[in-house]
């Protein structure tokens, strides 16, 4: 039987180090485990990319999991109309996972970054978050989070790089990185 | 089939932040997903803990997960002979995954505040690291890692806390927190 918590929080995972999405997967895990249902709606990595944790999340019945964006690494300079669109589509998604009564626990995976680079309104998103049902625990992720977010948050851990082997060269590996 | 990694990395998740264990599990999720065999080691939480995330991972057919320690925080006032017992059988237990042929990535949870506390010896972890088999990964968790291990590691994220619940009186909830 799905559980429900007393009071939902604002968890923040941002900073430039590795550990943001994958600690907000760690705990949808976890509160999967508990009986909560769960949400994960990226913004940015793209419908074709694929994640190791897919195929472990998509067995779980309680998980649901959509991705939006484009692949490859969107910056100021690459912006194009589809990466808006794509965003407008996960906010879209967003507020309808939030006001579906299907879920417990939330994960914006990447909006932060999303709304840095002008792709989402920031405003919006405040909206979004203060008009949520009470219970429901989000779980907001990636870099360059806006301040009025964090002050909004019941919890933020900036996950800080200390030392990346992408520093030395080495590129991403299939099934730790991605 | 079981895929191996090219050249095993060490990671370290640290700082007094929320998000280090859980990276650690969301690592893991991910890695199964490839179809690597992982295994969790945790140091402290105690056999009796119970973690969402248990009954999750223990339905993935490829992830071991073996809890030592005792319940309950352990801090320099409450060490007791138990605790160090707990500590040596982890770390024997850790030793045996690492050669055991039947792992591709191992976390060993709480293993930095476990030296820390000096439960375990630093130099017999230092070594188990440099012994390890060359295509194995290994995910170090837990506060005050030690500089030796920082500078052993290929990856080191710092879990900052920025704000915390816990700081304004919330208790840990569970399905969120544990």
């Amino acid at each position: 039987m799905p559980q429900q918590l007393d009071q939902g929080m604002v968890a923040i995972f941002t900073g430039d180090g590795k550990g943001k999405t994958t600690a907000a997967i760690g705990t949808v895990v976890r509160a999967a485990g508990h009986g909560f249902r769960a949400c994960i709606i990226c913004f940015l990595k793209g419908k074709d990319y694929i994640h190791g944790e897919n195929s472990i999340l998509s067995k779980l019945p309680n998980v649901t999991l959509t991705n939006f964006g484009q692949a490859g690494w969107v910056n100021r300079e690459n912006i194009n109309p589809e990466h808006k669109k794509q965003a407008g589509l996960a906010l879209a998604a967003a507020k309808e996972a939030i006001n579906s009564d299907k879920y417990d626990i939330i994960v914006l995976d990447e909006i932060n970054i999303t709304i840095d680079l002008g792709l989402i309104d920031l405003d919006k998103v405040i909206k979004l978050i203060k008009d949520r049902p009470k219970k429901m625990e989000l779980i907001l992720t990636g870099r360059y989070a806006n301040p009025k977010l964090l002050q909004m948050a019941d919890l933020v851990t900036e996950m800080k790089n200390i030392k990346h082997p992408f520093m030395r060269g080495v590129t991403a590996r299939r099934g730790i990185d991605y």
